[in-house]
């Protein structure tokens, strides 16, 4: 099954790939490599999960986010190939969470992008992870996300 | 326009790299990539912009402080390469944010850091990013920056 | 002397490298690259180093932290190849330091990591270095750690 099949049978549809929101580009590819910008929980062009993971957001709320901005890192991909069959390996997902003071669940919430990609990409989405508290975030968003994969032509 | 020429016609002169602050390297080239330390806004061996973006630091302040970690990172790319037009692809720009407590304006300051590398580069400093906020940061910097870039032989 | 032997001399038994702590990889190779996951400090299953720096963590229990993540990361880095020999370069050293307000000597303990990479891979361990502070970090560790390191066949 192709990750586009995957994602059907997840009753998913592929957002379009936010655009950077700044003076930047939201994928490189560099030979075999593909570098996403930092993704945000956008959906339908506004942030969805706004706020801080131990205050105004729920850790199934930061799960979800973080699911999110693992699908708009994956439209990214999209882009970048054309063809998710194209990805040989999820490489590195960074994650960034919101955090208020003595927020600890960082695993739990991350899985919300982990889980997707390794739903979507099998085995070749398994990946290494940095998991990380951040104190403010541009947009008040609860998570942001980047992933490096492998791509072969 | 090579990018010497394009920083010249700027009235740019491009700063002596600066040395690591402790054990490590200000650079290293693996393969066709070049990856920069985290550069800090050092100008003639000092730091230039201390504080926190959101309290004594302005979003302008904070905007020349990161084109000055962008300076930096380029005089590093430029001690990698002897020849910045061996510079094929910025790849990646990581900018993080020294923030108080609801600073927002991350994409702002740091596009002080994206413009630069776009002027020098052109089409080659099209360039993914990462911009996140950091509640305590080395030296008491405003912004510190980190490059990734695709160099030829 | 290879790595391995060094270790030795040091008087270092190499940990069991440590799982993932959710559902993510501890290492993937991509290419000539190996990438961990972000390493905390983990000794025989616990995190050794609670808390952040500039409250309960001294700079030099931190320093200790550091080195013990490093410990770690070189621990995946066996793993990955089976032979610290066919590392020939670290490339890159992220180190995460887990900060109270006004703690600004993230040098110091990220020399921790650096030094022992540097005294196990001679010139080899060379490495570019980011060091950020973060305000709340998982399972209340006082720093993580990740490398990016090229390898050979």
């Amino acid at each position: 099954m192709t990750p586009e099949e995957k994602l059907t049978e997840m009753g998913i549809v592929l957002p379009e790939p936010p655009a950077a929101v700044a003076a930047y580009q939201p994928w490189v590819r560099v030979g075999g490599l593909v570098f996403t910008s930092g993704q945000l929980p956008f959906r339908d062009g506004e942030i969805a999960f706004v706020g801080k993971l131990g205050a105004e957001v729920s850790v199934e709320a930061g799960y979800q986010a973080a699911r999110l901005c693992a699908l708009n890192a994956v439209a990214q991909l999209k882009a970048a190939t054309g063809n998710l069959a194209k990805i040989q390996q999820i490489v590195r997902l960074e994650g960034y969470v919101h955090c208020a003071p003595g927020f600890r669940a960082h695993p739990q919430v991350l899985n919300g992008a982990s889980d997707l990609v390794a739903e979507v990409f099998g085995e070749k989405g398994r990946h290494t992870r940095l998991a990380l508290g951040i104190n403010e975030m541009p947009l008040d968003a609860a998570v942001q996300l980047s992933l490096i994969a492998e791509v072969s032509d």
